[in-house]
């Protein structure tokens, strides 16, 4: 769907909405929207410094809302990530880990046949006690074999991939990735969901966002809470954009998905005004991982941080986080809390007036004294790339435990996980052990970790 | 002056002030106001990235202006940086160039008796010929001995100092650095105007502010048109903060030194609304080079360009810029135009309703159609380092003519302009030359200059 029809159908649609008030729509709980980018950085966004200033409506939406320039995700893979925000736990506890290799990132691509297990507690699955409903757009990436898929852990919708849009592959030894409405395989990436890998053109995250726009209009009408886990993947290599956004930014096809992505925040924060639900919905943006730097300028920006995708350094973990909800968080705050993204399982359900499970450790915070009063809760940050707990962050204070980038054996293949960044001692290429004397940075001084002050 | 006279200040005289119409502060040009920082990075504003969000009041100037994300120095060193603004010229043209050495920056320390030549004209100068009343306040640079002084210069006040606040020094072969109230030496950094090295604590930064806001009150109480040409130099090592200030930010002496000049330019602002002569006073704020990396978590940020201070990489020359002009530039815009130091000579002496000298080359644009309709003017950028034309800039290519970060034989001292940041080919340590087929940039995609195009 082209965006004058999208413009067309907001029009058409608000006329409808506007015949009733928004106490209508009102929900004794809020609805949560957890807005997940793929492969953002933190340097991306206009209000984070990106010189290209491609993100207008998401630095409005900073200015609306609460922005958190030291929030992190579980893991810098997306797997792991993305199992840690639905579950509020670390990889290492919702199984998102392996054993076969020191601190190897676990993920799930085609030919892995785990997933997420059915032991633990999807955040939908707890929203579902509350009479929420719950949809997943875009990419799930915790498992793509039965068991495995969003309908089967708490979501009663799905529109979107198990995996990424890897390919085309030649369906012979490989098939494409295929692309669900709920239960039901619709179609596979490259074959019946175009993505033109030469001229990066697609109109998947026009698709998102339309499913996405669907959903909420839909609750919204049924006055039935709602959760939407929304995922587009356009910034994950190969990176697209559709025809109304190629070349419209400086940066080339990565900063013309980020514009789309920014359109699209755009267009369902709008929705929800429109729709008079704004005051009653909590939404959260935020990407799984570090911007991946070995993809070079068809990746994205971590702004001064060290590293990308795959490390422990901040350019890996640390993530663009935005809270909006007016009316309930102050707008246009800074904050200080040191986040993550296990958070908005921990903070979504005391947002539904659940109870948190006591039956498992949970490592997420209940964020709300944070989104209200704008408090600062004393708490670590773990940095683990696999089953190893690379580094903790405390306060200012940043201790590595290891450090790593990648092997010599990728390194020497051309794969840089650190482009241009090289710290000695620091960005190394052989697992360094530093257990006995951490390495410390303070990150307030040194956000690029270039200065260990011991 | 602590801030709590500063406040009360501000509240006395708002209440004097308030008897007035804002209306008869009114002039038929507007005052001027250039607001020049020292050794402050791209980085270091909130609104650029600056992870610490440690410019509340910059950011606002930003929202209610507009914001400069491609502005450029002319010369990524103090003395030349600051001649360039003054004289709307290049460095090789003004006389701010050294044959003596290839590739060398000029400046004026002690030891050298130059400084502006007597045939430039300086902004102030220009601004006279319409009745403006000029005042710097801070560092000058540009020559300490008779002749080379602001005051015969074009300025009519001055109280500052001619060369940076280094020291402390014995006295006995090196003087300590004088400070002037006009034509009148009224003692020296460190014994007379404190800076205390091991704490960082010094008030000259609440001093330069009271200079600015006594300057703008009187002029316009006499209804007169004025350039405040104000120049801290708080964050140019060794970076200082008033006892306020110290330890509030979490980047240590020099975040703290960036809140106090962001609380200055709060004030500054507040004070023109208060008067009344908020709408007819065009105000720019810049930085005359990059942040000093050479001095590691004791200086600024560059955000994600490459390299700082001295260099001619986007970490040397690319500035953070406001311009604020309530009612008459747009609000809450970013500019794509290139933009120089330079422009602010030839701009200002548009404003003020001038026409440019026709006796020499000037290489500042009037940018007056981007400030009033968000144009852009097609223009390079020449990156020059001392006399040799390094780099150019067009469009958002940007080609490399010669590469060098700094020698050997000072790399190997622990001097590095590029700590952490080493692109191979690129950050060279030996004057590279490529006049014959030079290394490309794509700034858009690329802002960093990981990745030559050619």
């Amino acid at each position: 769907m082209d965006t004058t029809r999208i413009h067309a159908l907001t029009c058409l649609l608000g006329l409808v909405c506007s015949v009733w008030t928004g106490d209508d729509f009102s929900a004794p709980t809020p609805n949560i929207i957890i807005m997940l980018m793929d492969d953002m950085g933190w340097g991306d966004l206009g209000v984070f410094g990106q010189p290209s200033k491609e993100t207008p409506n998401l630095d409005r939406m900073a200015a609306e809302g609460m922005l958190f320039p030291n929030f992190y995700t579980a893991n810098p893979l997306c797997s792991p990530s993305r199992a840690s925000l639905l579950t509020g736990r670390l990889p290492v506890r919702n199984g998102f880990y392996t054993t076969n290799a020191h601190a190897r990132n676990a993920y799930t691509p085609q030919e892995v046949v785990g997933g997420i297990p059915q032991e633990e507690i999807l955040l939908p699955e707890m929203l579902k006690k509350k009479g929420y409903i719950s949809k997943i757009v875009g990419k799930w990436h915790l498992g793509h074999r039965p068991g495995h898929l969003p309908l089967e852990n708490g979501f009663d919708e799905w529109f979107g991939a198990p995996n990424c849009h890897f390919g085309p592959y030649n369906g012979i030894t490989t098939p494409n990735i295929p692309v669900y409405n709920n239960s039901e395989m619709v179609g596979r990436y490259y074959e019946d969901f175009q993505i033109d890998r030469k001229t990066g053109e697609s109109n998947l995250t026009q698709l998102y966002l339309q499913e996405g726009l669907g959903f909420i209009f839909t609750q919204a009408l049924a006055h039935r809470p709602f959760f939407l886990y929304w995922a587009p993947d356009a910034t994950h290599a190969p990176v697209y954009a559709s025809k109304n956004f190629l070349g419209k930014s400086q940066r080339g096809r990565y900063g013309d998905a980020v514009m789309e992505l920014d359109y699209s925040v755009g267009q369902i924060l709008d929705w929800l005004n429109l729709l008079g639900i704004a005051k009653n919905t909590f939404v959260f943006f935020t990407s799984d991982n570090g911007a991946a730097l070995m993809s070079g300028i068809m990746g994205g920006s971590n702004g001064p941080f060290l590293c990308g995708k795959e490390t422990t350094f901040e350019g890996g973990m640390r993530e663009p986080a935005i809270a909006w909800w007016p009316g309930h968080i102050p707008a246009g705050t800074v904050s200080r809390q040191l986040g993550s993204v296990m958070d908005l399982f921990t903070t979504s359900i005391a947002l539904a007036g659940l109870v948190a499970p006591d039956d498992r450790v949970l490592d997420g915070l209940d964020l709300r004294p944070v989104l209200f009063n704008n408090s600062v809760i004393d708490r670590p940050i773990f940095y683990y790339r696999g089953n190893e707990m690379m580094a903790v962050r405390v306060g200012p204070y940043k201790a590595h435990y290891w450090t790593w980038s990648n092997s010599w054996e990728e390194f020497n293949k051309g794969i840089n996980f650190c482009p241009g960044e090289e710290v000695a001692g620091i960005t190394t290429h052989t697992q360094e052990e530093h257990t006995l004397q951490p390495l410390i940075f303070h990150l307030g001084r040194d956000p690029g970790e270039k200065y260990p002050i011991r």
